[in-house]
């Protein structure tokens, strides 16, 4: 009754509980009826955990037709006995399905390196397997199963047309992070029925990644396990697509950005130990790169978010954070606006500070939902993205946490 | 993107973390713009929870505009400090809002007997009635924060027609109980724009939680919590709906109908300590009523719901059950079926045992989606319902629960 992956023709799937974490489901499944065009997107942590090794080798040619996911540890720093359990996981559930092993993902979520259960999720692979149906609670299921410290689930859905077929995609992500950075794994798992080509896939997934994932900062740490995988199965029938020309290519993009970018802002929604969700716009730059690199300076800056906490209008620190990018940078040009989604106050105008109302601001800067836009009158180029702001919760809870 | 409660006109939501339960959001505020007719059912159980009786008085004139509940803490069995507390809550959040207390309905969940944490959750409100707003996230929080032991959140969303005026209907529920049958709390929240009386609504919403909520069985047990609420604020602008006989009157009954069993098949779902969700229904009945009794009957049955366990086709349970309803049966009439919702196996002809694989039932057995469907040629009326097996997990987390 709610839309979800289940809705897109040609995906079953299951999240059960398998032995690893107490009580809570921990094992997801989600298989495609057909081999189904894939591109995949994974951490750049120097350590990478096993499943994103395997994943990375599975995915290489483009095609995967299921993906098997546990949370409750993250297989990472597990050595060689982590690396079979990897191994395992595809291998029991390319039997179960009775398709090539190397057509099977893998991804993980949890502790770092504690012995990877392998028997357990071999175990539950087996049973679960059996289990695989359309019907949408197996959708709430698995968007459940995939969570470790996050409060909600985190969903999304969308239908569209291309050449006259209905397009059906489905969405689902985990990650909070914030108070436990050992478990701060960011996973993303997106189907659809379109047709498309599977190189052209994985160029279109880099891209929208760049806008959607890569521009969300919770802790500004990276984890080992982080991955993000799209499956497309062709089964809604569309002429395929096969080069950025096509009328269909656009309306995809346009879907799969949006897709991205709002699991991403769920993402950030859901960082523990902040009390404040921050969108960050810089418009009229030199290039849209420019523009992401600098937005993650800003959003990163501990100055920053600290000041978002404390509901201070200081503009001298994001300023200062943007000088800090590493990017030529003409504070003459800024135009720089602070407050809530609602209503923005105008601080800078080309590079003066103007004068405002502090405790007006402040009153604005106590929505949850905030917003800096900067405008650098330096080129046509955009790109938005979002963060937490850092917490008194932040540091006790991470102070705590080490000892 | 995915579509629920705050799609519906009017509707505002928040749910966030009030301090009771540790790092997970257990508070959550539903607001409508206007007031809305209103109608609920509250468990059955004499000794019923403080924010059960507060929400009883505060809906007997059909009328509410806001719902605050808590998770963590039932505000059952605490006489004079828990009233107080529920009448803290209506009262804070109808001056956060400026309406008044008895346009507020209250609910809570969680552990019975426990002091009522008031300055808390008082405190919650205050600070998260700021951050009411119609993001597609907030419905996803609330949706959350209302669970206890559940392993997923329970949604609805559907679109329908009215005077060619488009209505939306939202809907959540939180319950799965078993292990914990001290917090086995069934709560159901639905919000639509439709316009519609409310005394027609109580009728309405009495007719289909008949049909829905209180055909399911997890282990037989009643809430002192227990709570569905529908309020219908009418910014839809349809004609207002005043009579059985009109024609919106069938659409939407239908679609709340659908609503309802949605949520309560997924609550079925969340019962823990359960492998199987099992699917009654009979046919033929003398009346609509004859066949509920009958259903809660067999689906409570312990001997039934073992046998589901240990994949019996052992028929002879489900007749004894039935036979055991205090209602007139005519067994000789009977025709049964068992088996898994893709196919059954018709094991009883007219009252007589047909030769069966058994073999090949229990495999139909083995499935997690099981269906009973008894025939009693005798009437024309029928009914569905939905239950549990009984599993070994089951006893064995309720016999160490107690000691």
């Amino acid at each position: 009754m709610i839309k979800n992956i289940t809705n897109v023709r040609g995906i079953t799937c299951w999240g059960a509980h398998s032995g690893i974490k107490s009580m809570r489901r921990d094992l997801a499944i989600i298989y495609s009826k057909v081999p189904a065009s894939a591109a995949a997107v994974f951490t750049q942590n120097q350590v990478a955990a096993a499943p994103v090794d395997l994943s990375r080798e599975h995915v290489a040619n483009g095609l995967a037709q299921a993906i098997v996911i546990n949370a409750g540890n993250a297989n990472a720093a597990t050595g060689q006995q982590g690396r079979e359990g990897a191994e395992a996981m595809a291998q029991t559930l390319a039997e179960e399905l009775h398709i090539e092993k190397d057509l099977v993902l893998v991804a993980s979520t949890g502790i770092i390196g504690v012995k990877f259960p392998t028997e357990e999720i071999v175990e539950g692979i087996r049973e679960n397997a059996k289990n695989l149906t359309n019907r949408s609670n197996a959708g709430s299921f698995v968007a459940n199963a995939i969570l470790t410290t996050d409060t909600f689930a985190k969903e999304g859905f969308v239908e569209f047309e291309v050449d006259g077929r209905e397009i059906n995609m489905g969405g689902i992500a985990k990650g909070s992070g914030m108070i436990h950075p050992n478990m701060a794994t960011m996973l993303a798992f997106i189907v659809t029925d379109i047709a498309i080509e599977s190189k052209l896939l994985k160029t279109l997934v880099k891209e929208t990644v760049d806008k959607s994932f890569n521009l969300i900062t919770v802790d500004g740490d990276t984890s080992t396990n982080d991955t993000a995988i799209v499956l497309a199965n062709g089964l809604a029938q569309n002429d395929i697509i096969k080069s950025k020309k096509d009328k269909g290519y656009v309306v995809f993009k346009k879907h799969l950005e949006e897709m991205m970018m709002h699991l991403a802002q769920l993402i950030v929604s859901d960082g523990e130990g902040a009390s404040k969700f921050i969108e960050y716009e810089i418009v009229n730059a030199p290039s849209e790169d420019y523009a992401r690199v600098m937005i993650r300076k800003i959003s990163d800056s501990s100055l920053v978010k600290t000041a978002m906490f404390g509901r201070d209008p200081n503009w001298g620190r994001i300023i200062s954070a943007a000088g800090n990018a590493g990017l030529p940078f003409d504070y003459e040009k800024i135009d720089l606006y602070i407050g809530s989604e609602k209503e923005m106050v105008m601080v800078l105008e080309k590079g003066s500070p103007l004068e405002f109302n502090t405790n007006y601001i402040k009153k604005l800067l106590k929505e949850s939902h905030l917003k800096i836009v900067m405008d650098l009158h330096n080129g046509k180029a955009k790109s938005k993205g979002w963060g937490t702001d850092l917490t008194t919760d932040y540091v006790l809870f991470n102070s705590v946490y080490t000892t």
